[in-house]
């Protein structure tokens, strides 16, 4: 124990970290290092994403929700790439003033995900800082070999889908910052609580997982913008995109939001944190690929298609117009 | 680029992490995750370790030695482990007044550790804080299937080896902290610089990785001094230990210290960041053991024996009696 009452670092792991680290491999924590077999025929999926304090999260937002935006953040990259999550590897900074029961509401959030997902903690890492809470997670999966879809491989003709809905998060962050906003777009209380919610815990597309290994050549997960993501994906497998403002899923309070205000639009195209994942599948793949989507029960929407590679890589239209945004992407730097 | 003429997140990512990214499973960072095939009959060890500016580094330091040790610091567990290094992943927590002269150093002392260590970079992730840099990293590597040593795995009888020698970045910062201490122990110029060298850029024990995985059964790197760490290996596998502070190997500076002031002992035993390996042998084994360290040219040094527990599980003793120490390990944390 530390002279304030709080646990020094080994007691925290003991406390806190040691009942998270239920895999063989991660020997109770009490090593420095975690072993992993990958199984016959799989290789290793690894991603990592931090998150800071001010920067991606708030101060006060729920400890148990901070961990799993935390973790999550990562397990949609791992499903965007075909990968099954198997665990993952945490850094925390923390403040000097760091209280017991914020870390004891974390580590909750971390368990609830781990049961929900399937993973487990493998290691980490626990150092203080003058600064902001910062939150670094690596986490790794396996997926077939020879199956993980690149965000390199898009290729022209294909046709481009999303999962889920697009915008709610970067919706309810906007209103989170403005009080009177949800008001002024009509939203019931519920609502708003919906896109909220989006904002705070995202939910990664596990489910995706293995119809990306399957049916993508190229995909990614959508964390900073529609918009700018399948720019960066258009440039990195040099090709351009049109994409149709029109067809892309909205959920009921992001359609009323927009019906409302036009400019809600400009959000939810470029706004972050969908963590979606956006693939492109070859046309004549797409029929089988929407139907293996429905029997997981996973919404796929067809939201564009991949073109030739143009100036400015993407094309976004409305009923067949150019729609123009300020900017398409949401930086989190 | 940004307003102040910084290149943006992509722009920074191509421009100084994608020479680093030689691996073909990091596809150029164009993606958000890396994808590695283990070869048949080998695992996967995972590590992480964090390092603070103005808390495991002085803020002043040249960027290449930052950027090596905190890259160092993760290999030299994996040494410790038994396994060869094959990547990393890094996030940097970047201040608001980050210059491209100190990224670009950085980044040259990444790729020079990477070519003499044979590792690469397969991902990572930049944001920015308003708090102090902050460098993670989470390195893996192979080893042989169920040949990796662990903490939790020392035995009674058994033999207590390290390599190199130890205390001497412990000394090496306490000189740095005190601009009059290197003259009072009666070090040349050169023999400080050995000891601010050994503080500033550890040297992972890579070569120790083959011998861990063929003759220790438990292991570890020390890091948060020799005294404090065998008492945690201790702890993991429920033993203890004698550590005889008489044959703990010291570098001439080191000794020379001692000599002049018998306090620096504590300090060697007790000091951080040496980042050479403890480990633990079977008594018939040893002489293999040396052997084999003397065919790589490798130092090893028996520094004490494995007991049963016993309360406080690290007995020091010096010409046969007990020498006791304020403190055991240094905290970072």
């Amino acid at each position: 124990m530390t002279k304030n009452g709080r646990p020094d670092e080994d007691g925290l792991i003991a406390r806190y970290f040691r009942p998270l680290a239920t895999a063989p491999g991660a020997d109770r924590l009490l090593d420095d290092a975690a072993s992993y077999n990958p199984p016959e025929g799989f290789e290793i999926v690894l991603t990592t994403d931090a998150v800071v304090a001010g920067v991606h999260f708030f101060p006060e937002d729920p400890p148990d929700a901070v961990a799993r935006k935390a973790l999550r953040v990562n397990l949609s990259d791992l499903a965007a790439k075909g990968a099954e999550p198997v665990g993952y590897l945490l850094t925390i900074a923390l403040t000097e003033d760091w209280s017991e029961d914020w870390l004891e509401s974390f580590c909750e959030g971390l368990a609830a995900d781990q049961e929900d997902f399937g993973v487990a903690l493998y290691g980490g890492d626990t150092v203080r800082t003058p600064g902001p809470l910062l939150i670094s997670v690596t986490a790794f999966g396996i997926a077939p070999k020879g199956h993980v879809p690149r965000r390199t491989k898009a290729v022209p003709g294909q046709k481009l889908y999303v999962t889920g809905t697009i915008g709610d998060a970067a919706l309810g962050l906007k209103i989170r910052l403005d009080g009177t906003l949800a008001k002024r777009w009509g939203l019931s209380t519920g609502e708003a609580e919906h896109l909220l919610d989006r904002y705070l815990l995202p939910e990664p597309r596990l489910k995706a997982a293995e119809l990306m290994a399957e049916f993508a050549t190229a995909s990614m997960d959508i964390s900073d913008g529609l918009a700018g993501d399948l720019g960066r994906m258009c440039s990195a497998s040099d090709v351009g995109a049109v994409l149709d403002a029109g067809l892309v899923p909205l959920s009921d309070p992001a359609a009323k939001a927009v019906e409302e205000d036009p400019s809600a639009l400009a959000t939810i195209l470029t706004g972050g944190d969908d963590y979606e994942v956006l693939a492109a599948i070859e046309p004549e793949r797409a029929a089988d690929f929407e139907e293996a989507a429905r029997l997981i029960d996973l919404d796929v929407t067809q939201i564009g298609i991949v073109t030739q590679p143009f100036t400015g890589r993407v094309r976004v239209e409305r009923f067949g117009q150019p729609l123009v945004l300020d900017r398409l992407a949401f930086r989190h730097f």
